[in-house]
């Protein structure tokens, strides 16, 4: 600290929730980061539809405006904070407030899932910098943690509960024996999932979050596209029922790994031992999972999502970049442009153990031909459970498999519902093999 | 990154579990920083007591040393990395060492837990950082947590599972139904606790902790004489047997508090609710729980200890400043001066519940006076069980309170004592209010 305080003049596109917490939580510790750290941090500019909300946020007339590019194209902003979200026309508020040489703050996880590439080396080419620590798991610091305090490892696993919607649905059917459609109902009701709930309960939203924390994890391209993606809907209340008399819990997980075979990088429903500290993870909380080869097992536990969480994750990543403007640092790409572009390993290839529960016809003789596909697949079965929800025409079969690959499973799975005694492939719910996630760590002795 | 590699020369001071961790985590992954962030990290002195450990972890001879004044004299030296532990000569390590301009990077948390404010006095006024993730947590990169992701956010509680020996200890006591000294004897046979097992048994090593992490948290001064500490000693099997029905766990937290009070910063066993996230980490594993205003609750956990784990955490303060040191940036104090010193509150001051059990005489009659005892100090009980582990002339009986003031509850503590029909005051257990870790949060809508 060199006594003498600086301005940082900040841009803010995008008064929503988001957006109205960064408003509060400046408003709020202004004079703390001036007398803290000698920044005198200043929204200069505020961008929103309406002026109402931007008056009703304390910023004056002035510093209102409707249009984007009067922020990006004002000389005296340092840092373009982007909340709108979407892809259009916050690519084009990337793309011109970079261009105009100034660093942009995002949580925008949709955009920068599919072309942080692209960004982060415009970034680089005018020499500034791209920071989303608000993009995966909301307040959670993990963005910083991958970047920095782990910088001295190689990153193995990256694995967690990145959506707080599913976490609260699943958590909700655990505790309360529900099946989904009701908890859905009930979550959209109090405001917990959207009216249009496909981004988080299809998955889309933690595959964005699987491909930004893997592109920094390991260093390579990975988008959202590259990410296998499955929702929840399928998942049952007998399904979590059963899970938890094998010993595990169902959570929607995305998963990266960095394995010699490729990264592999999924988001589906996953049964994972009971006491692994995922499994205490509950409500609308997130956490991830890091291993790496130096540090092992850490993880990062905290609101994905909300007003006030997502905003810490903002104004952490502004104060970051207003302390370098202060100090004349050079500005550096936070998101580097890939240095490789490592391989990816289909899902076809994933070998794990599986959970399928079948409605079959309650009858004598109905098991033999699905047991049948099992051993044409190559599929071996550790145990079969019949449940007790049977009518007297059907009922449901658990069948656990030992480790199989997920090829196998998907030609099983069409033959299966193919057969005349099987009403319905109900579910297939892959069980993680959560100790392969320190493949590679450091023997600690 | 500008293309052109920089060598950075780390001089390292103690080549025990860490320090060896550290020379083999930078020489597995040298090429790597050398490609990635174009440092060339070499560390060109290596200082034991003797030369075949240097050998050992691949050093060539010229690179030994068997005295620290070479090191911290060597001008082509850019940053020292101090793990030898202890008080001396450690001080006077930092001193020459930041007096020469020289980095420090240190777990060192005896030390820093007295006296970093002088020392990070030294650091300023020399121009250089002290850095110390390894110092709290180990591996868990809380410490950059507090001083970077999450620096916009007043800090409110810092509270967690700051030590692996006790967590451990307290963790088979509870899986088991074992006491404290036959876990104990197991845990030094199988290399978890140490011969002389105060520091960690008695909760110094934690306090040390809490006055680092509260230091840098609530910007302040705390140091380790500061923190109110007790260790598990006394603790029972019967004890977290109760706490389980009562639907608690006994863990031993460090926690920090900035209350509008001042600064309640205490080590000792603890029941929280079974089904926080706290009680759900087990072993030797440790966890911080991180309340900010803005964000809310977070948790960061991984190992506290081991070669490494802290060696992650220590190699990542080495890249910082290699970093820093190969753009030119200027040397900015990481841990800084304080910036104001708040009122401690003491311990005394504390209100809480509490979990009492006393050894009396199995006598009708017996309760009357204590129960008279606890209303004649304002404490009121809400429950009163007898357990089963009475021989016919004594039982156990436990008290709950309703909230109370340690002040109060340590005077009825000696009267009961000295009550004729109490044989023992067995235990004395807080029943933390985590609820209140978050007062003062923004609420989240």
């Amino acid at each position: 600290m060199d006594g003498t305080a600086r301005t940082v003049n900040v841009g803010l596109i995008g008064l929503g929730t988001v957006g109205g917490g960064v408003a509060r939580t400046v408003a709020r510790h202004r004079d703390e980061y001036l007398a803290a750290y000698g920044i005198d941090l200043r929204i200069t500019r505020a961008c929103a539809l309406e002026p109402e909300r931007a008056r009703e946020l304390g910023f004056a007339d002035e510093a209102f405006t409707s249009d984007w590019r009067e922020v990006v194209g004002d000389p005296d902003i340092d840092i373009v904070v982007e909340l709108i979200g979407g892809e259009h026309p916050a690519t084009e508020i990337f793309e011109q407030a970079l261009s105009a040489g100034k660093h942009v703050v995002s949580a925008n996880k949709a955009l920068l899932g599919r072309h942080v590439e692209r960004l982060a080396r415009l970034a680089a080419d005018n020499g500034v910098q791209i920071r989303c620590e608000a993009a995966a798991g909301g307040g959670i610091p993990i963005v910083n943690a991958l970047e920095h305090a782990l910088v001295g490892n190689e990153i193995l696993t990256v694995a967690g509960i990145l959506n707080g919607t599913t976490n609260y649905i699943l958590s909700r059917m655990t505790a309360e024996g529900l099946d989904f459609d009701e908890v859905l109902a009930d979550a959209q009701r109090l405001g917990y999932a959207e009216a249009d709930p496909s981004a988080d309960v299809d998955g889309f939203d933690a595959a964005s979050k699987v491909a930004i924390l893997s592109s920094i994890a390991f260093h390579t391209r990975v988008t959202t596209d590259d990410v296998y993606c499955e929702g929840i809907r399928d998942v049952s209340a007998a399904d979590i029922e059963q899970a938890r008399s094998l010993g595990y819990a169902v959570k929607l997980l995305g998963i990266a790994r960095n394995t010699p075979e490729g990264v592999d990088a999924r988001v589906h429903p996953t049964m994972i031992p009971a006491d692994h500290l995922l499994s205490s993870v509950n409500g609308a909380m997130n956490a991830v999972y890091v291993v790496g080869d130096a540090v092992g097992e850490t993880m990062f536990y905290g609101a994905g999502a909300g007003s006030f969480p997502t905003a810490s994750a903002v104004v952490g990543d502004v104060l970051a970049l207003a302390d370098a403007i202060c100090h004349s640092d050079r500005p550096q790409a936070e998101i580097e442009p890939y240095r490789s572009v490592l391989p990816l390993r289909p899902v076809d290839d994933l070998v794990t153990r599986y959970y399928i529960r079948l409605t079959v016809a309650d009858e004598v003789g109905a098991l033999a031909p699905v047991v049948g596909v099992f051993a044409r697949n190559g599929i071996s079965i550790s145990q079969i459970n019949q449940l007790q929800d049977g009518d007297g025409t059907r009922c449901s079969v658990v069948f656990l498999t030992h480790e199989a690959s997920e090829r196998d499973v998907r030609t099983a799975r069409a033959e299966l519902a193919a057969l005349p005694g099987v009403e319905r492939v109900a579910s297939v719910i892959r069980i993680e093999d959560v100790a392969a996630w320190t493949d590679g760590a450091e023997a600690n002795d």
